[in-house]
């Protein structure tokens, strides 16, 4: 791509306003203007463009400076901004399909703004409309356009008081009624009551359901989800036999009513099933294209994954922002310098740079992956909307489910201790609120434990690639997943065999080394969990107990270097891809070696101990009998 | 010590409340009464009890359930408890003298219900009482009445809008009219405006104010501290030529007003300078009993470590706190279980005792530290207040200070990871306001930066190890310290020869493994450093920049790595003294080594590459070349 002309330039990016870190744009060794044309594309560009633009000409969206905002109006003010967003159409629904890439620009760009309204529209548009649309069928088509126009506003009701993670385990019923065609949604007890659900304490007219469903005779079919209506939306008053309140200040995001409901027998039609995965006759026979209960399950809780997917995309938007605002500091902020009249920009310390530097380098990365993550997770769903039921439609299910699993505990975690670096990095600074990085530790925390536990969701991804192991172990077919990010598995024993060999530091500078590494890592922590699972199966672990006991330090490790391999990999392909402006390739393949460098530093200790081993093949190092 | 006799128990320890917990505590190895009646000692309980009868007692104190404290009304409260808390005399000073950690102890309590009350409370009294106290002389002692009843109410000015680690270039200036035997206290600029000052937002009376003194003739005298009136205590209007006001909304401690100051030739008494360390006669003539100006400074700042060890103290208390928290709603919190009926709580899991545990442990092991480091700290200080100026009071107070620098940022990051650990471990229920782990991190938060920049005063420790060995190896006397942490230093060489052996992973279980091998950490992060910073001069680097080049993997973790081993070494020893009552001793020991275990752990990578090295001499190992 050649740099940008001079029109497109001026017209979707002003230059930067002069100031005090002009000094330091002044010795950039590239055109800022090209590399985000490059990385983000002129349309990309414009949409951003457009919506800013919508956000700063609306009076309801200034800012409210230098008084306190009510948790209250925090959340009357963020409903308000949703509605207004909506009737913006900043992005038509044909377009989101077209380019699935506009949606995450779309809630980041508000994430940007304000995290809170960012959620209360992805909750409402995203989780809930979506959660309509595709679990749903004709039937429920007409619920589309009122949750356009917000004439239904809604939520999306799985947790309860004692079941998040386990969610196989909620215990809101549906029982089916043949006498008057309708389902009897229950919640036994206090503990069943749905509990932290987005945009249910105040706002919701409507919510997704998750309960057992029931039919006569007792007979329990799992976990299907209902279109309930829980208020009036005129009044807002809840529906007969709903309770239904707020659950209080959170850590942050406080413009988002997060509730609770408990259900008094309340009856819904029939047809509030959404019955993509199941439905009952008016007679009350539960009939399903699934034959499998698991694989049923596995669909109805699919959604998720374009939770997961859009957590990745968020915790990268607030990277950038805690990189952006402790870098720019640090370019300012002079503290001490070698003699007592001349102090230095704190950012030319050595300690600085290394706190900093890497996640700057991690925005980058981790963002790029979390574009590619979502456009295949796009693809996917829309196979899935068709009839695509293929044996590598099911494959690539399986690889995204492992993927969004993965990589949303590394992207929320490398962002949430990213932005307390940048926090002590800003030293008092950071700490005044007004500088915002509180707000975005407080913001970006629940990525780390929503839409399922950071831990948890790491073994879905060391099961997935256990499983495609003992697959081939079995004498399957090759190892290998439609993105092809388990490929190199294939080769898992002769990669164990390799040493590492890089003739000079200057050698290492560059990402092919570490992602050589990481090949290695993985094939050795992959040795090792199945070995500890096999132990504790052979010293008499229940297949339960087995995996939980070989979670630290195995197929915990495993997991997170897999992702930290696909982003490093992913990234390096980018950066080292012919397309890429000249000028470009120097910042960018210094970016990429940065990240992989900075993160298989974590490894460290693995590598030397497992070298340390392969020396005594005959037997364990010392240190570890 | 025998087990508490059943009257004492029942007076100071009354049995906790039956409840979903008691399954677990039933399972104990010891009697948790005996265990507390050890750690903290019959007064401090009795102490402890009569604070939070006092606070539970007064209706100022109750908590404002369901509606939201506004931040004005925060500060409002926060202000007027402290002044109940001084009225209640909860600590006569004459105890404060005699005992120091009833200091420490009533400072952690009051945290332990609102850390903006301790705060406010701790910089009147001990922050800007002790400074008056400490650094004035005779003809400041008549405030100290007035002190304690909140006549005057103040504040510890150092910190500028454009310095804070920096202190010694602080811009504010207090030049001296012999004409009226007054200074004139001058901001030259909004970047010297006074920032951060704890209490001056709103409520501050009086502040002790560091500027840069200068007599007739222009010279300066470097930084002295003056006692300045600010506000009118009936009115808190501003006094003439003092503009003064609220920083802002902070990310937590919003009870405390921090507030900014500039000076506009505002005229302040002769009197007024705290004359410890200086003073200047009618006449204009600058007289000081220190002959090195660098000494002066030293002394003029040596309040700081008093801070510093104070946040130690509160770092200790909010790990406590949160690790209390993300315990007991692990042991009722049941997710997941071998069979769909039957789950179990989460604190069965592998991963979660992985996650807590150690920082159970080490609560323990830092508040041990933390306490030993406060009462030597208080000898040292009243050693200071007499006329201790001998060689060993030198030397104490800088391993006193080393210490200090290094034990502040060990303990405030433990404690940050920690409670970041404990919010998660919570899952969506930790991040609920009502659980406090957000306000405890909020609150933890600026222990990592106030009172000095962690990343910055680990320098000074680095700097004292340094310092120690270069005296050593120029053939000066004996590596030893007042308190003995460096003591080991002396066998240096021996160490770094020592290997690493141990017969069985049940050898390893028992701190004194880890211990010996952070001796040789140590003895190698040591040789390390110096060498680094000897190839840096070598290359033609200033000392400055030596220094700074030589933080990232060695200074930087020299310093931290010290603090590790003197953490685990006194809780090593206290552990393991006769003292302790048998039936403690197992579990006492047990915290220890997991402590120091979990702790040497973060060091594996180094332990491994040392090793290599060592197999090869002759050279360097082939991955840092």
């Amino acid at each position: 791509m050649a740099a940008p002309s001079e029109g497109d330039a001026a017209s979707l990016l002003p230059d930067l306003p002069g100031g005090p870190l002009q000094a330091y744009r002044a010795r950039a060794s590239f055109c800022w203007k090209e590399l985000a044309l490059f990385l983000e594309g002129e349309d990309t560009l414009r949409l951003k463009k457009s919506i800013f633009s919508a956000l700063e000409d609306d009076p309801l969206f200034a800012r409210s400076c230098g008084h306190e905002l009510s948790l209250e109006k925090h959340r009357e003010l963020t409903f308000l901004r949703c509605k207004r967003v909506l009737g913006h159409a900043l992005v038509r629904v044909e377009d989101m399909v077209q380019n699935p890439l506009s949606v995450l620009t779309l809630v980041t760009c508000l994430g940007t703004y304000d995290w809170s309204l960012a959620q209360k529209f992805l909750l409402h548009l995203l989780v809930f409309g979506f959660a309509i649309y595709k679990s749903g069928s004709e039937r429920h088509l007409e619920y589309l356009p009122k949750i356009l126009n917000m004439e239904i506003f809604g939520c999306f009701a799985v947790t309860e008081v004692s079941h998040g993670s386990n969610a196989k385990a909620i215990r809101t019923t549906a029982h089916y009624d043949p006498a008057t065609e309708e389902f009897i949604l229950h919640s036994p007890d206090f503990e069943a009551a749905k509990f932290w659900v987005g945009n249910m304490g105040k706002t919701a007219t409507h919510a997704v359901v998750f309960a057992q469903l029931y039919t006569p005779g007792g007979h329990c079919h799992g976990l299907h989800s209902f279109l309930v209506q829980i208020r009036n939306p005129k009044t807002l008053l809840p529906m007969p036999g709903v309770m239904v309140g707020d659950i209080g200040k959170k850590l942050g995001l406080n413009g988002v009513d997060n509730g609770f409901a408990m259900f008094h027998k309340v009856r819904i039609p029939r047809q509030a099933l959404l019955n993509q995965t199941g439905d009952v006759t008016p007679e009350g026979t539960y009939v399903t294209p699934f034959k499998d209960a698991k694989r049923r399950f596995g669909v109805s809780l699919n959604n998720l994954s374009i939770g997961r997917a859009t957590i990745v995309a968020m915790s990268v938007m607030n990277l950038k922002l805690a990189v952006s605002i402790a870098l720019r500091f640090s370019a300012t902020r002079r503290q001490f310098g070698p003699t007592d009249e001349e102090e230095v920009p704190v950012l030319e310390y050595q300690t600085q740079q290394w706190r900093l530097l890497p996640y700057l380098a991690a925005a980058y990365a981790v963002d790029h992956f979390s574009k590619w993550l979502f456009l295949n997770l796009a693809e996917f769903q829309q196979g899935l909307i068709g009839t695509d039921r293929g044996t590598r439609q099911a494959e690539l299910g399986r690889e995204i489910h492992a993927l969004v699993s993965g990589g949303k505990p590394l992207a929320s975690w490398t962002a949430q201790r990213g932005i307390q670096e940048c926090r002590e990095a800003c030293g008092g600074h950071g700490y005044l609120a007004v500088n915002r990085l509180g707000d975005l530790r407080n913001e970006n925390d629940p990525n780390c434990t929503y839409e399922g536990d950071n831990n948890v969701l790491l073994q879905q991804t060391s099961g997935y690639l256990l499983g495609l192991l003992e697959l081939r172990l079995q004498g399957g077919a090759r190892l290998e997943s439609p993105l092809g990010t388990v490929d190199f598995l294939e080769a898992y024993p002769d990669i164990l065999d390799q040493r590492f060999s890089c003739p000079s530091v200057t050698g290492c500078l560059q990402s092919s080394v570490p992602l050589a590494a990481y090949e290695w890592l993985v094939c050795y922590l992959l040795r090792e969990s199945v070995q500890k699972v096999n132990q504790e199966k052979r010293s008499g672990s229940s297949d339960f107990e087995a995996r939980n006991n070989s979670q630290v330090y195995r197929c915990r490790s495993l997991a997170l270097a897999f992702l930290e391999l696909t982003v490093v990999r992913r990234f390096h392909e980018y950066v080292h891809q012919p397309s890429v402006p000249p000028p470009l390739r120097a910042v960018l393949q210094r970016l990429s070696a940065l990240y992989a460098l900075w993160s298989l530093n974590q490894h460290t200790a693995l590598l030397y101990r497992a070298e340390r081993r392969r020396r005594c093949p005959g037997g364990r190092d010392r240190s570890s009998r």
